[in-house]
């Protein structure tokens, strides 16, 4: 039966009413790809879910669907948040789809354009202010309280409901819960998503058991593992570049009753297992998503991971976000003169 | 059910022997999503079979696994390939998957690194050469014509086989052939491939009709609407920058088999149609695939497309590919103080 999209297939597991509009781009249905080759190395039985392959490219999509057609039921006809990346482009693209204007904040500075070209083909209002990421956000929340615009950061709540749906997916391809799941921890909602999707699965009786939650932060932007804000986060991976997280304490819930953990890895470990994750499994995620297999292969080197465990890395974002991040680890290609031979001898190592 | 991929949905279609290794980065079941808001404006029941949420991010996957996985049963160790865009992707992307080695020769000069993020960060070999994309192709023939390297060119006949696959998924969806399938035709292979995905159904009656084709091309690269070789094709969809397709003659038969028609549209026409694809209906797709949405405006204008006829129009790859094409056509976002005063004047226009 052919896929209509999140709100369609989970409808009993979400906040919809008869009055709640089927939006849809026909998110969500992402493909759980089974690890070829990184599952021996590792000894695990190990699977990726590619939220990268949602229709904006990040499992933003996700709660952005929920969150709009909720809007739409509610009369709204303006959202709005800050961002410099997935949530603006899912944003945009919902407002597109569902017939809303959508304003993005964002704060001047060093943010690449290319990061903003979704948001801004998608029709959304982008107003660059002469200030920083929280400026833009204290701005968001005072005009989305005083006037008729519902605000679409992750402070609305049904961003998380939409997201738990990955947690469904997942357990409806395997048939119950992973022994772990691994997730990229930023702003700490996604980690508190699948939780709560994996106990409404577990008490409805979907599931026969709970993962146990494997949350993994950039070295630079830790506030979790460390228990303090950053002040100023810094990481390749830009996706989780967050020094104060919105979900911190429901987050640090759902790792404690999952009798989970939560660790850090550097750029370092980040880049490289993005380059295995394409080169050895042909999957191109970006630089937060590998933070998931970054902290598996941690946490498999100090041996607490037992062998066989069925693990699943959660991808968020597509590597084409980003391929500026791929391309700092690579060498140029050769250039050689247009003759057989001279390629002969570049294929065979002359 | 789980979707396993298109070697697994479509065994009994494709020239799979008990031999041939279940390949897969679970490529196809991309969305066919309904149009929301141009149906209403052109008066069209529209569908977008959104194919840049393939793995690699465009429908070459779909021929790939199938020329991949062939390659692996004949025993093969190494494939090859000429190319600078999707092509080179795909193939880098299976190869990794299921541990071969790629390789890949460019044309030197104009190509953009970010073209080759994909191919390179996936592991193949890349080898530029000091020449242009016909010089690059005439040595990967030379090459797998003596020695044992797969050639995973368009030549490579397991890639239409694949590719046709795109047909069968959106009989499934629809029950049926659309009245017409709009496609983008740069090599043609797509078109040539689509048309033999629905005559298969057609036979196997699990369709009741054919669809007419729509094939479309970029005024700067249109060879087939002239009946003349293009010496130096010029488009802004450089995924349909062919001069001299492989697949010529069996599209034209294609074409007249569907009593299709070809034609060709504007850069100008396609960047308008990506916007719009984007800002009305939330779909950010390469230029090239816009040009299928570009011919069905401009045939409608035309009034060659009677009012309610279901016409699916094929999305071949994922706007991520090529963001610089979409920054193009958009306006720098305004830059402002960090108030709310300044912000509100800029979303309610004072």
């Amino acid at each position: 039966m052919a896929w209509n999209g999140l709100i369609d297939a989970y409808r009993n597991y979400l906040p919809v009413t008869e009055k709640t509009p089927r939006c849809t781009l026909l998110e969500g249905n992402t493909p759980l790809i089974r690890s070829e080759n990184l599952s021996k190395e590792l000894d695990l039985e190990l699977y990726f879910k590619y939220d990268g392959l949602n229709p904006t490219g990040s499992f933003k999509d996700r709660g952005m669907v929920m969150a709009v057609a909720k809007a739409v039921e509610e009369g709204s006809k303006t959202i709005m948040c800050a961002s410099t990346g997935n949530t603006s482009a899912s944003a945009a693209a919902y407002a597109a789809r569902c017939g809303l204007d959508c304003v993005v904040l964002i704060p001047d500075g060093n943010i690449a354009m290319g990061k903003l070209a979704q948001a801004l083909i998608y029709g959304a209002k982008v107003i660059a202010i002469d200030g920083n990421f929280d400026n833009a956000l204290d701005i968001v929340k005072e005009i989305t309280n005083e006037y008729p615009i519902t605000l679409v950061n992750s402070l609305n709540p049904y961003r998380i409901e939409g997201q738990k749906t990955g947690a469904y997916e997942v357990s409806d391809v395997l048939g119950d819960a992973p022994d772990y799941l691994a997730i990229p921890v930023g702003n700490a909602g996604n980690i508190t998503a699948y939780w709560k999707g994996f106990k409404d699965y577990y008490e409805q009786k979907k599931n026969k058991q709970l993962p146990t939650l494997l949350g993994f932060q950039a070295e630079g932007a830790s506030p979790i593992v460390h228990n303090r804000v950053f002040e100023e986060p810094k990481t390749v991976a830009t996706a989780i570049q967050i020094g104060n997280p919105a979900s911190w304490t429901k987050a640090t819930a759902a790792l404690e009753e999952s009798k989970g953990r939560i660790d850090s890895v550097t750029d370092e470990e980040i880049l490289q297992a993005q380059k295995w994750l394409a080169s050895k499994e042909g999957i191109f995620a970006e630089p937060a998503s590998a933070a998931s297999l970054a902290g598996v292969i941690k946490q498999h080197k100090q041996g607490l991971l037992e062998k066989g465990a069925r693990v699943v890395c959660v991808l968020t974002g597509n590597g084409l976000k980003d391929p500026n991040a791929a391309l700092s680890q690579i060498v140029n290609p050769q250039k050689i003169r247009a003759e057989k031979q001279a390629v002969l001898d570049v294929i065979y190592g002359k």
